[in-house]
């Protein structure tokens, strides 16, 4: 039995490393993860070159696998092989920032656990709602962690193709709250675009702004639940289909529009 | 008014092409495109570094831009001015391959009618069910997203955070059954691990194996309609929330677990 932890920050993230530490008390703690940063890389998964994977030394003196693959293609690894038996858990993170509402199909953290889901695995992600502040306090969100997988190790896991998205308010463990199931919220993204010329007088663009704010307002959203200094466990489903439309678009399936015509 | 038509199989893909030409009937068209292909590449988005957008010119001598980001970069960067208006449509394909079920994350194509989505633009992601054979005829999935276009533009679009991931099975449009919308169904991947030495002795990976295949016999989902000749038509929605394990879960809000021990 081993616990699979990975993340998108890259092996030598203090999150990573403050999940491991926090997990190990639950039982063995694989670490397979990213040499790099992939934040926002969503769901990639890398099918058109080879792969390295490489051992690692964590900072606490433990081993861990560092690949040059994306955290989608650590877990996949590990579920094809690479490892000779398959984990028990995954959990991905902790990432330094909240994956909140729309944020899920950019996260690399989130994609961790969907790979991990799409194979049948219980698994989890986790990050903490934090501004990019250099000293990070990780320990709250990694003893909520902990207790999520101990939880999750004793109860047998969730049914198919769901995963659970938690997010951690960046403040002390003893102003915590509590904790709150939710369902996804609203982000209100702030991205602006910046135009300039390098030094030959080509243009470039830069996707910056603001980081993400959110509809705080709307309880039982993780969006409200961490605003108000609850930890957020979001169960969230790979099925993307919006039933309550299929019906209404019914009639689209009688196809009486006229063909378009071919220049 | 125009339409945005971009895909993640990079400027050149003739199923850009095949696309861009069958929705030019409909008004104008605008191609922003990758340079490269972006396959199985999730919905990444570049933030950690600068874009170039280079004008280029397609095999049919229209004019397009080239960017060296994602799929949904390319969705981005129009929203955030690189165009002095937003679409009024956004298409990502035509893909080369299906997009089914549990593929919709790892998808470029569907990443960039998420990002239209999240925009608050009607968006469609395109893809023909073929098997990567060379002589593709993108021509019945070209005429059915034109026909799917102008319905989109006339009924003024779907509700907040809903896209429609289209799919058409690789047969000639007289044997296409007709329309059906569907849910997503249920993919079988068949990915293997194939591990190899390099010239030097050194370990590599590669994640290969067979195309997925998937699971048929549920009718009213899209792996079943492509495999009945039908082309599928499914209603995605970004809400990934598991509705129905919230209630299941709210037990859990009672954080009676005792603490792990830290070492």
């Amino acid at each position: 039995m081993y616990i699979l932890v990975t993340n998108d920050d890259g092996v030598d993230a203090p999150g990573l490393l403050a999940l491991k530490q926090a997990l190990q008390n639950l039982g063995d703690v694989v670490v397979v993860a990213p040499e790099r940063n992939w934040s926002a890389s969503g769901h990639t998964k890398t099918m058109h070159k080879p792969l390295r994977v490489e051992k690692r030394t964590l900072r606490d003196g433990s081993p861990a696998y560092a690949t040059d693959g994306a955290p989608t293609d650590c877990v996949a690894l590990v579920m094809l092989g690479l490892l000779p038996e398959k984990p028990a858990l995954v959990v991905g993170g902790i990432n330094p920032g909240g994956n909140l509402a729309h944020d899920l199909t950019y996260s690399g953290t989130v994609a961790a656990a969907m790979e991990g889901a799409i194979n049948n695995i219980p698994s989890i992600a986790v990050s903490l709602n934090a501004d990019n502040r250099a000293d990070i306090d990780f320990s709250p969100a990694a003893e909520f962690a902990a207790r999520l997988a101990r939880r999750m190790l004793s109860n047998g896991g969730l049914p198919p193709d769901t995963f659970l998205n938690v997010n951690v308010p960046d403040i002390p463990i003893e102003q915590i709250r509590g904790v709150r199931i939710t369902r996804l919220g609203k982000r209100i993204y702030r991205d602006e675009l910046v135009e300039r010329q390098d030094p030959t007088g080509r243009n470039y663009y830069w996707i910056g702004g603001e980081p993400p704010s959110g509809v705080t307002e709307e309880e039982g959203t993780d969006v409200w639940a961490v605003a108000h200094q609850f930890v957020s466990i979001t169960p969230v489903h790979m099925d993307m289909t919006s039933h309550s439309m299929i019906a209404h678009l019914k009639t689209w399936e009688e196809d009486n529009i006229p063909r378009i015509p071919h220049p």
